[in-house]
């Protein structure tokens, strides 16, 4: 059991929090780019030189990949936080702004933006969240806002 | 050399193209939550059951990266259309509608619907379509706008 759930009611607008880092090697970054996203400049060097990409750079999939990968881990450091998290019904304005290079060490932050009860399922609340990937250089690399859907504390829906 | 470039200008509102499909494994989509998205309603049947999800079902962000992998296999069937793609900013209005469960087979859908020359880069002008992810009873899963970067015409910019 888990003593402190962080239910719905207990988010308040500007709460947010930090996680990672995780490192992109370059394996696993034309590993993924092979699998899921076989554009040239992900592949290789010599390819990306054609482009203006430049240098070999990640699917913007890896990242929005590493992004979860970090998040899903500082959720699971804190079971208050995840035994109330329901998932995602998706995310908005996911914007990759710089590219993300093999090598490259990423952070991110989390920011609660907005909150909305559910009229239709009053056992859950939906939470928007402005998530901003950083580089080892303090770059922002990638935003996006996810929506996901929080668990409300039980008997506030009157049950 | 490709010889039938599809230029921004060639695009027109409403233009659409298919891809896939795809059929995702038990094994592809367990390994790919274990790297990126151990949540337990990812992993086993039997973490799922307590959780409104009841069955398995695959991470969010696997279903992005098969939308890419089946997205970048249509572009290469059409060297035209890939000669031209210049990457995406980003994607807006990402929204998963259904679980997608392992043995699924996802297609895809994608339509211009909103193009804007860039004034900033008159080389590429911005292109935003409409995705969606269908499952093999037809039923959406998953909609968004990627927003791509497409070239002019070479002389377009009056260079």
């Amino acid at each position: 059991m888990v003593d402190d759930i962080v239910y719905f009611e207990d988010l308040s607008i500007g709460d947010g929090f930090d996680f990672g880092p995780v490192t992109l090697t370059r394996e696993d970054s034309v590993a993924f780019a092979a699998e899921f996203d076989p554009q040239p400049f992900h592949l290789s060097d010599e390819a990306a030189a054609q482009t203006h990409f430049g240098t070999i750079s990640a699917s913007g999939w890896h990242t929005t990949a590493l992004f979860m990968k970090m998040f899903v881990a500082e959720m699971q450091r804190n079971p208050g936080r995840q035994a109330a998290s329901l998932g995602a019904l998706g995310v908005d304005e996911l914007r990759w702004l710089k590219p993300v290079r093999p090598g490259d060490t990423l952070r991110g932050t989390s920011e609660v933006i907005d909150k909305k009860a559910s009229a239709k399922r009053p056992e859950m609340g939906i939470v928007r969240s402005k998530v901003t990937i950083f580089n080892q250089q303090d770059e922002p690399v990638m935003t996006m806002i996810p929506i996901a859907m929080w668990r409300t504390r039980p008997g506030a829906d009157g049950q």
